[in-house]
């Protein structure tokens, strides 16, 4: 790739605040397939930041709605049958209309349900897989996935599996962590923004999955690399506005949807801490 | 019908008052058989405003626990097969026992399972049906549905949709909106109450159906008709509270519940905005 | 049993101090197979608290993971069947592992499946029982339970339950009130804290069942007794905290979250209202 045709960290910047605004203009709906944790939090951070969420998830009318939403998140925290099923037939329905959609393959590794699950649906080619980094490294095959929901792994580490699964898939693979790795398996995008508060919050990194979605459904032109570094990008400024105003967990949940649907596509470029790497 | 036999606006706001005392008196019981999304936010709004929530949503459970609430709300908003069933069995329990029940068919229209089955719990009488515009177009049979979980078409396009639909049922119809469009088939009510905040929180409609269950429960010798102005005017007025005091989505919902578990029924009298039409 | 052999009020306070460093300290995992109500609400507790929750609740994966787990907590709030299966699954992984596990039988007594599944996992031998005097009545068998999730009886009614009930399994039961009652079948501990809050936020009573299993996870040679008085006292001096904060409900419960995440060992050493009566 001729790294004069790739974004820089500039241009990267002012792409998310302008994509913020194209989301906002166009309120993308998003149809979510998540777990029974965080489905509240995931639709009201939507709903913040200027999005229509959905959450269709049962088997005879996912893979309906899939052909007619705008993105489509298949987060894998709570599998039980009936969304095991649903999942399957909403990724065909996105594939057959074109909808591009998120993987998060939730605490794969040694849960044998969900981590069968991630394969097959990984095969079907997701837009975008996110996940932290023991959850990319067993999606690549290459550990045994982390303590329960948590990262027992660092996001470097998990840097090859995500270029390797990017290769795979053709798509774009995001490694969430105090510096999120995000890359084409070409390209590699860091992003430097956020805060630790978001991972004493529930649903902190599976609302980010939807919000890529989100961002997904307005890309237009850009890359699908530049609407993930911009859905990043928009959420952990705002996470970093609710944390400045936070006494702690709580107080920031709610802050952190108050500074979705307050942050501005300015503050969102002049925050931004975006490394380009190749 | 006379007239002069049917409460007129202030009478209707003096009645809005006096229910939420004898709410707050008697504490009904409300079984929510509601969505995934919503339940949290639903059994806080219920726990705020003075009534005690119970979310019986199992078959062998649900049709018994009917039997003994106080008010039931059937929210189709995420129904999964247990659901469903669970649903069916509730209303029989509801019918069988002369508990009152509200239906709220949350995205009906082009998602053929929840459609169908809205249309089924529809023939067995609601004694109250809620939904936004989109949604009551479709449940008489005249649309198509909104945009997911929105609405796509205005309170007034639904007024003869509500109509008819209340007619048939013989219960009342409440289509959500900037003015909120109400009947009983006969008399109309718009109520001018709420903010527009209530449409940037997941649940902000779901839960005012949960409140509409309550209000059912203690109504005595009122109409089903002023129960419902009175939970519309009531939870519409605590957001408006609420919303003085929001910096955004995030400290509005807190500041809904803390405003639910404050309003008074004076303070209700006086915000009122009803509007009686025939 | 020696009466100067077991801890009395000011040692159960300066051990739960004590707990309260070691659980931050250790991050305990702890697997939820709780109810749809208060899942998010139950894991941002945890995550608040300083544990690391996971929300393990499908067949095929929650024996497993009760395996691995520190603590497990089994909460029959919504008990769909697939939920009770997995109920079943991570009991008997849980006690192949030695795993120490809570049951909390949410509004058993009158509600038929829950009742026979909750009388199915008692017999299994608790760690430890939580629930509200008609919860624990009715486990006892001496009861018709409560009115829908609360309860109809004072905890002074089922504190012969509760006897009856941890002599029976060999663990410890906790009845929740305005004053809590604790007994491992010999010794008797009441526990005065809290706020009436706790009782207007969903999940007030079930998030406390989830805090316990992350005690008895980290409680190394204290006893199961004195881990379930260190985790009521640190949840409830938490919620005091919050309460003279709040404005109602909704900012309790935020503010809960925060005090969870901010209250000291020295605050809880101070602040604990502990009765040791035999």
């Amino acid at each position: 790739m001729n790294p004069q045709s790739a974004p820089q960290s500039t241009e990267l910047a002012t792409e998310s605040g302008r994509l913020l605004a194209e989301l906002r203009e166009r309120v993308p709906l998003v149809q979510n397939i998540t777990n029974a944790v965080v489905t509240g939090f995931t639709a009201n951070v939507l709903l913040a930041l200027g999005a229509a969420p959905a959450m269709v998830d049962i088997v005879g009318e996912a893979g309906l709605f899939a052909g007619v939403a705008d993105g489509l998140l298949v987060n894998l925290g709570t599998p039980n049958p009936e969304q095991r099923a649903a999942a399957l037939e909403a990724v065909s329905g996105a594939q057959a209309a074109g909808t591009p959609w998120v993987l998060d393959p939730v605490a794969i590794g040694a849960l044998p349900v969900r981590t069968a699950l991630a394969a097959g649906l990984f095969s079907a080619g997701p837009t975008v897989v996110r996940g932290n980094a023991s959850e990319i490294i067993a999606l690549a095959g290459a550990g045994a996935g982390g303590r329960g929901v948590e990262s027992s792994d660092s996001p470097d580490a998990a840097a090859s599996a995500a270029l390797s699964l990017a290769q795979k898939s053709g798509g774009v693979v995001a490694v969430s962590g105090p510096e999120d790795f995000l890359t084409d398996g070409e390209r590699v995008v860091r992003i430097a923004n956020g805060d630790p508060l978001l991972t004493r919050v529930t649903g902190g990194g599976c609302a980010l999955g939807a919000v890529i979605a989100a961002f997904l459904g307005v890309r237009g032109d850009a890359s699908v690399l530049t609407a993930v570094v911009a859905a990043h990008v928009v959420y952990e400024v705002a996470a970093e506005r609710a944390a400045r105003g936070a006494a702690g967990p709580g107080s920031f949940a709610a802050g952190l949807l108050d500074a979705l649907s307050q942050v501005t596509g300015a503050e969102v470029v002049a925050a931004a801490q975006i490394r380009v790497e190749s």
